[in-house]
């Protein structure tokens, strides 16, 4: 739980800005001291208030979720009921807070965050006239999405920052694979439609292409199953062939990972490691330079030693 | 939707290699405007040209998918009938203007979109006497490889090079690995379907070879299993040793592509990085420097220049 | 089976931290010399002792195996029975002696070994009473963790504690992985018991989750299919998009590998291996040199010695 | 095809070993002249003879592989049992003259591929009067691993080598991993024999391991499959668990390529780069100097400058 300065400044930053969006009131009166704690997640109150909402998005999921066993809804079917309106009344009190609290609602309401909290109260209150909607209750999970705001102290956020990292600077390369192995479920599709046809269940070229999706990932249900001859050699060949492109999604979120996690020092923040950043060029102030520079790269300086080696004899 | 000077370059080659080769005619002729239309693509008209031919050859392939459902068939065969025969006459219109356009029809027609463009017409047109050729249509989706020409200015036609340069580089390694595979997969189903045999299902040695390649690369439809102890036994040890040999794939690949991704400075690749060999340091010959030093970081001793680049204002 | 000497003092330091913890006697009476056997594996009596524990253990387990196939309990169930109790006592013995052995009977007990020891002989006896308690025989095969301690001279160790250390330094990121992985299934599974339902198989939310969690990892056994136009939709986009997150546990495992192993000079990891920017170059000052370069290799000075060895003689 | 004469000094020394193990006869008799094209495969006589018995080798495999089609026994049966028999009085006379002309036989006989070549004909005449034996001929691909001296002159047998290298510098890992994996295996069979039971097909701990190991790597054949909620929940939490550690093979060997194919240049093996060892020190002799090294590390003479450079203006 340390509490580097430097990410606490950066949640301080982005407590700033949401305040002058929303609009914070005074700290002194009722809604300024609510707003720190619905808000805001630095106060003992308002972590408090994050956990709380925790458990009770945790609690009202797994009540859908064991609702849905015949045998224990059976049983327990009033419980559940009465804790998911609790849960809902509970959220739909804090939403209304939310409201009465900030000084321009509209924006509220209307963000990304807004819309969550608004949608993860609707199910129960439409179920009590369409009962199936029950179920979009799990939409509450996205709630969840908060908890790095209750996390924030912990080095778990840094870590998904790292892995999303990875999978933003690689969303090109997953694109073209995607295309690749959409173009290549079609062709697979049709040619196992034509080959196989409906007698041994390929009913339709979505269909193949549902299998040829299964096949390619190797999930490989058994539902569908190639019985010729001919099929068979096409979907061996296939899986051989496919096997090697379908290696590019590990291949390309390892390769992002070793290069994310060089530059981003290591994995392990260990004190150690001088972050490149603590050697300033003296004459530039140039400051991404290599552990292993001596002198810096842009103007030639030579550049200050690190402050945990000992200077060199020369 | 950066226009990189370079890659528009580069474009612009391509675009005068191809007009020598096919010999494109005066520009201020009907068949040279249409010439810079269909063929190029850097005009607004060319752009929209090449987006029509994309949506065209899209849905005639939706078409030819949803017409396999028999459902969707009975309601709307009549109006896919027409899609079809629409995009079959435009594509036919298409390539007969690009045979009309060009000087030397001929190096156009036997060339590798020649041949594409025309055998991707003939399905419509043979399945008025031989109705299951209609399913051909689907290798209207290779003339989607033209679609990097319309995307050319967008940065996946680069991130889909490194990809295949991945590959390419990997080429004789995945081909020692098939090879590998290969012999495993003929020992293993011979082995398998001696112990097996064909009362479990393992009715011949290509049967008993189909199923050790979807075991080996632990696709596993279930619709072949070990029912012999021995024969478990022997799967069991051939999936944990097979295991071991089907990482290569994944690790191959991966290993170029860190490969390739350090050596082209970042995954967002510049145009024609420079070599770091190229510039040695002339005082202590240390060469491996970064692409944007300017200084040696082991001596501090000006670096050369680029050899494609001019030399800063300073 | 190099005798390292730095292993071997790592090892001396081990047993000298267990031998102050546990109490252990004077090594002239027979307690002490039983010490050094039971708790040390640093004589020939000691590794003898570990290697028959080791037979024992594999023994017992192996009995418990072949024990359940039936048609060989029926003919050899009696000598199981047998070679069963044997191992049992065999351990209570060794049990009691290294209880009685050691100066502070407690502190072994309550240890995590004590622990296991003690479990480990439970079953057999507890079986008297209640049959079933006899496949608890398994958790024996925790004691092979002492392996270890009988192999520590090879160096299978030292490569597991690389994986352990990949492993330990990835923990945040898997853990963010799992829970990442634990809420796609939640939504997927709510998705599919809605869309698919319990006609399908999909009989309530949990084994939806099942289901989500077979098809997420690609193993898919295919006893729960989807059956709708729209599941099958739902499961292709799924199992592609899932397919791009299900690579990073191998991404991750494989850069943190990749990581380990540059770190630690070779695969083959020598003990306490010196960082190389210990020895810079008086002269340059390069410091990044092979651990075995006696000289540097850009300006010929030769390198200081490492500190952890002694001047080889010239 | 490049005739690196690095490499083929390399086979000239490997074919000069050869001969002094096996007792090469003079060059100028009927049995020098054999050897050399049995043996060897510098000539052009001798390339001719490894690439007929390659095709011999192949063809017989096949035979036996489309023998097993009922359909295709029963036409060409007579054909298969022709070629069957000329392969392997081929292969007879092959070995016998292997044996004729080397001088101390009984090396060859007992040599490794001495063995592969007489259990490769042993199959064909032990059928005579046990049919089964047939499907032993199988053990013909063996000697598919003569092609590597066929191939020497092409890069594949490099790339093998550098897939090899990096399964050998992971053999412990493997090991490691390898031992893990059956340690989970024994144990969550024996659990799952315990919670699903013989009723649900988990009929002993043997099977259910067998199913522990198809579930552990994302096989999933799906013949045995969890029916109790506990029995789900626990597979589902050992998928994901497992999912991390299985993640270890493709990890590994990733790492290893890296590595690798850091150290061995690049994986294109372009001309450019010289082979390390091109450049030994002309003081001590050592020399796998690294690429951009300009001293020698053992000894501190200045190495000679690249072949292929020109030397830096200092």
């Amino acid at each position: 739980m340390s509490q580097n300065p430097a990410r606490t400044s950066r949640w301080h930053a982005h407590n700033t800005r949401l305040a002058a969006y929303l609009g914070k009131p005074e700290e002194d009166g009722w809604r300024g001291r609510w707003y720190v704690i619905i808000f805001e997640a630095e106060t003992r109150a308002g972590r408090q208030f994050d956990v709380t909402l925790l458990i009770a998005i945790l609690a009202s999921v797994l009540v859908v979720m064991l609702d849905s066993l015949p045998s224990v809804h059976e049983r327990m079917g009033t419980l559940f009921t009465v804790v998911e309106w609790l849960a809902t009344l509970l959220f739909t009190a804090e939403y209304a807070m939310r409201i009465l609290v900030v000084r321009k609602p509209w924006r509220y309401v209307l963000s990304f965050y807004g819309i969550i909290d608004f949608v993860s109260i609707l199910p129960t209150w439409l179920a009590i006239f369409a009962p199936e909607m029950a179920y979009l209750i799990d939409v509450r999970l996205l709630r969840l999405l908060r908890v790095f705001r209750v996390l924030k102290l912990t080095i778990y956020f840094e870590e998904a920052q790292i892995l999303l990292r990875a999978l933003v600077n690689a969303r090109r390369k997953i694109f073209v694979f995607l295309g690749t192995v959409f173009i290549i479920t079609i062709i697979l599709g049709t040619v196992m439609y034509v080959v196989e046809g409906p007698q041994h269940g390929f009913t339709s070229i979505p269909v193949s292409m549902y299998w040829a999706v299964v096949t390619l990932t190797t999930t490989g249900f058994g539902d569908l199953v190639p019985k010729t001859p001919l099929g068979q050699f096409i979907t061996s060949m296939t899986i051989l062939l496919g096997y090697s492109i379908i290696a590019f999604p590990t291949g390309i979120i390892g390769a992002e990972l070793v290069n994310t996690m060089r530059d981003g020092s290591s994995s392990t923040p260990s004190p150690t490691p001088p972050s490149p950043s603590t050697r300033a060029c003296t004459a530039c102030t140039f400051d991404r330079h290599d552990i292993d520079a001596a002198f810096c790269k842009r103007c030639g300086t030579r550049l200050p030693l690190h402050p945990t080696e000992t200077a060199p004899s020369q």
